[in-house]
C-alpha cells in the first residue's frame, strides 16, 4: 500500500513535471511569435495614424469600430459581430483659458476642458482667481470667499508612490469632484493642475463628474508648470481668469463594442480579452488604449496561429466607451447575465503598452493563488508581480455574473507623463514593450484555457 | 541551558525583525528623497544639452570632466579629484555610404563608421557590394569570391530573447569581427546592419576591433531598415558601393577617472558606485552613460543629505573611455591594487536609464545569497531579478582586487533602439524611471555599507 502510494505520488509529481515542461514550451512559442512576428506594433500604426484619437461618439471612433471588426476578421476569428452601445457624446469645441495679473495683460495658457464639463457657451467668463493645493485646504475656507471666484487646484503629483496607478488613485480625486465642491461654494469655474507626474506644460484631459441639483460650472486643466507659475504668482498678485469654451454634453448615440472569437472546441465558456477602443479627443490614444485592442487582436492571432488547444471560446471584446460611461462595459455585462453565458475569465490591458511586470488579480484568494502556482513559468517574461487586486474597468462589470478578472499590469513610470493628452501617440509606444504585453497576456489565456475550474 | 537556548533565539529574530523594519524605514526615507527631490533628472539635461556627446579625447569629453568634478562637490563630496587616464583618441570626420545598382543612379545611405574604424582618408573607395545574413554564411565562402568586393552583413538582431541585453551579448559578435574577418579574405571594406531591436533607418555606431597582421579595411554601420533593403535589391540586381570617410584612430591623450567621495566613518575600506562619463560621439550619450553618471551622484548626494551611517567611504567614480578602451576602469583598478586599498563593492549603472528591475551579482554564491535575502525589503521598488552575474565593463577589473561586483538591471525592451545612435538624446530618458534606478541603487549601497563582509 505505501509502495502503491509512493508510485503515485512519484507519477502524479511526473505528470506535474512533465505538464509544466510542456506549459513552458508553449510560452516560449507563444513569445517566439509574437516577439519576432507580432502584428500589434503595426496595427497600432494603423490605428493612431489612420484614424487617431475616437471619442465616443465621434465620426473617428465609427472608423475605428469597422476596423476592429476588419482587424479581427483578418486575425482569424471564427465569429465576429457588433454589440449595440448607446454611449455619451461629448464634444468639445474651440477654448481658451487667458490669464492676467492686476496691472498686465491677458496672457494665453495651454489647457484642456475636463471631459464631461459644460463650457461657457463661446462667451468670455472672467473672474478673479482663487489658489489652493489641494481640496482639503478648500475645504477649509468659508462659501463667501469663493463665491463668483473662480478656483484654481495647484495639486501635486505623489510622486513617493512606486506605483503611479496608486498615486494617480490618489490623486484623481480633484479632477472627478472639484467642479461640484467649488460650485457648491458659488465658485463661477475651477482649474486644475493637471494629474501628471511630468513637470511639463502638457494639460491632461479626463472624465470630471457634476453632481444632481450642483451647477454645472466649467472644469479645465492646465499643465504642471503652469500651475506651479500661477500659484507663485498668485503669492505676490491678484489674478484674473478669463474661460472661453463651447464644450458640452449632447444626446447619447449609438455605438457598438467589437467582438470576435474563436469557438470553444470542448466548451461552450468563454475567455474574455480586451481593451476600450475608445479614446480621449486628443493625442491618438495609442497608451490609452489602442495597445490594450491591439494586444488583445494579438493573442486571438496567436492562438490561430499556433494552433493552441482552445478548450473554451477565446473571445476579443473591443469595448465602447470605457473613458467617459463605461457603457459598453456594462452593456457587454448585461447581455451575458441575460443570456446566462458563463464567461470564466476576463483579462483586460488598459494600463499602457509598456514593459509588463504582472497581472492584477480581482477573484478569490483561492483562484489567485493558481495563478500565483505559475509564477515559476512567467518569470522569464518579467512577470513576478500578482500583488495587485485591480483587473479593469471594462471587464469590471463582468464580475457581477461570476467572472475572476484579471489585469496586465506593465511598468507605470511613463504612464502619467501622457495620459489624455496630446503626447498619448504611437512614437510613445516602444515594439518590443506592446509585444511582450501581447505575449504575457496570451500565456496567461492558455494557462486559464487548460487549467480554469 | 534549552529555555536560554530558547531566548537567545527569540531576541536574535527580534533582533533581525527590528533590523528589518529599520532597514525599511531607511529604504523608504531614500526613495521618498529621490523620487520628490531627485537632482538626477536635472543634471543629465545639463550634462546632455550643455555638453553633449562626449567621445573620450574630445574637447566636449574635457568639459565633461569639469562638469562632473564640479557636481560631485555640490553633492557634497568631502574630497573630490582626478585621476589621470590615458585614452584612444578617435576621430570621426566627415562620412558617406552611397549604393547603386547596374543600371541605377548612386544613391545616398545614412550611415556611421563604427568607432576604432580606419575610413577611406577622404578618398571614394568603390567595389561590388556582396550581402551575407551571418558570418556563419559569410565564413562559408572562399576567399577568391570576397576578394575585392565591399561585404554587407544583413545581421538579424535577435528579437526572441526577452532581456534584450543576451540578444546583444549574442548579436554583437558581428560589428567587432567582422572587419577582420573581411579582410582575412580580400574584401575591401565591411558594412554591417546596425545591432538594433528597432526597424527604423537610425544607424548605431559602436566599437570594433582590428587584428594584428590583418588589414584595417574601413568598417561601418547602416540602419536597419537600409540593410533590409538592400539585402533584398541584392537579390536580383548586382550593386555598387562607394564609402568616403575620415575616421581614424590618433595618439593616445590625457583624460580622467573623476572621483568623490564620503569618508567613511568607521573603516578605510570604499565602496565604489560609477557609470562612463565618456559617450559615442552622436546623440547625447543620455542612457549611455549619463543617467549611470547622475545616478551615482544621486546616490552620494543622498547619503549626505539623509545622514546615513556610512560605516566605509562611499565613492563615486565617472569613468573614463569606457566605449572604445576601458583605459578609465583598468587604471582606476590598478591604482587601488597599488595602495592596497581595499573595496569591497562595486556598483555600476550603464544598461540606460530606464525602470529597474534587478541587480547582476559578479561575486560569490554565498555573496550572491546575502544580497538575495534582502529581497523583499527590494520588491516594493520593483527589484525582483537578481538571477544576472554581469555586473559592468567599469568596474569589472577591480573583479581581480576581490572587489565585489553588481550592476543594475534596468527594464531593457527600449535599450537597443537608440544605444551608440544619434537617438540616445535626454527626451529619451523617463524621469521617474531615472529616478527610480538612483533610488535602489543607493538602497543596495546603504545595504551593502551596513552588512557586507
Amino acid at each position: 500500500m505505501k509502495k502503491l502510494f509512493f508510485s503515485i505520488a512519484i507519477s502524479a509529481s511526473f505528470f506535474a513535471f512533465s505538464q509544466t515542461k510542456q506549459d513552458s514550451i508553449q510560452f516560449r512559442s507563444i513569445s517566439n511569435l509574437i516577439m519576432k512576428d507580432g502584428q500589434a506594433y503595426d496595427q497600432l500604426y494603423d490605428l493612431t495614424k489612420n484614424i487617431g484619437h475616437r471619442l465616443s461618439g465621434s465620426e473617428a471612433n465609427a472608423k475605428a469600430v469597422k476596423w476592429a471588426e476588419q482587424k479581427l476578421k483578418e486575425a482569424g476569428a471564427d465569429k465576429v459581430w457588433l454589440e449595440e452601445v448607446m454611449v455619451p457624446n461629448w464634444y468639445r469645441g474651440q477654448e481658451s483659458l487667458n490669464i492676467k495679473t492686476a496691472n498686465g495683460s491677458w496672457k494665453k495658457i495651454k489647457m484642456l476642458s475636463l471631459g464631461n464639463s459644460e463650457g461657457t457657451k463661446g462667451k468670455d467668463l472672467v473672474g478673479d482667481l482663487l489658489v489652493f493645493n489641494s481640496l482639503e485646504d478648500f475645504n477649509k475656507v468659508p462659501a463667501e470667499e469663493i463665491k463668483g471666484k473662480i478656483v484654481l487646484f495647484n495639486n501635486e503629483f505623489p510622486q513617493e508612490f512606486i506605483k503611479t496607478m496608486h498615486a494617480y488613485g490618489k490623486a484623481g480625486t480633484v479632477r472627478r469632484v472639484a467642479a461640484a465642491e467649488v460650485a457648491k461654494k458659488g465658485g463661477k469655474a475651477v482649474i486644475i493642475r493637471s494629474i501628471s507626474s511630468a513637470y511639463d506644460d502638457v494639460p491632461h484631459t479626463g472624465a470630471m463628474k457634476y453632481e444632481d441639483g450642483v451647477e454645472k460650472i466649467p472644469a479645465i486643466a492646465i499643465g504642471p508648470k503652469s500651475a506651479i507659475d500661477l500659484a507663485n504668482l498668485a503669492k505676490t498678485n491678484k489674478l484674473s481668469a478669463k474661460i472661453n469654451s463651447n464644450c458640452t454634453m449632447k444626446a447619447d448615440v449609438k455605438s457598438y463594442n467589437v467582438i470576435g472569437e474563436i469557438t470553444g472546441k470542448e466548451s461552450k465558456n468563454v475567455i474574455v480579452v480586451g481593451g476600450h477602443l475608445d479614446s480621449w479627443d486628443v493625442g491618438e490614444g495609442a497608451h490609452d488604449d489602442g495597445a490594450g485592442i491591439v494586444q488583445s487582436i494579438e493573442a486571438l492571432r496567436t492562438f490561430k496561429k499556433l494552433n493552441l488547444p482552445n478548450k473554451n471560446t477565446i473571445r476579443v471584446v473591443c469595448f465602447a466607451n470605457e473613458e467617459n460611461g463605461v457603457k459598453g462595459g456594462i452593456t457587454y455585462a448585461k447581455a451575458i447575465a441575460s443570456k446566462g453565458e458563463k464567461n470564466i475569465f476576463g483579462i483586460e490591458s488598459d494600463s499602457g503598452g509598456f514593459s509588463p511586470r504582472g497581472f492584477g488579480l480581482d477573484m478569490s484568494e483561492d483562484k489567485r493563488n493558481i495563478i500565483k502556482s505559475w509564477k515559476d513559468l512567467f518569470l522569464p517574461y518579467g512577470i513576478y508581480d500578482f500583488t495587485e487586486t485591480y483587473a479593469g474597468t471594462d471587464i469590471g462589470p463582468m464580475k457581477a455574473t461570476g467572472t475572476d478578472l484579471a489585469g496586465l499590469v506593465p511598468d507605470s513610470q511613463r504612464y502619467f507623463d501622457i495620459h489624455h493628452t496630446e503626447e498619448d501617440t504611437f512614437e510613445k509606444v516602444n515594439r518590443r514593450e506592446l509585444l511582450l504585453g501581447a505575449t504575457v497576456m496570451t500565456q496567461l489565456i492558455y494557462m486559464v484555457d487548460q487549467y480554469w475550474k
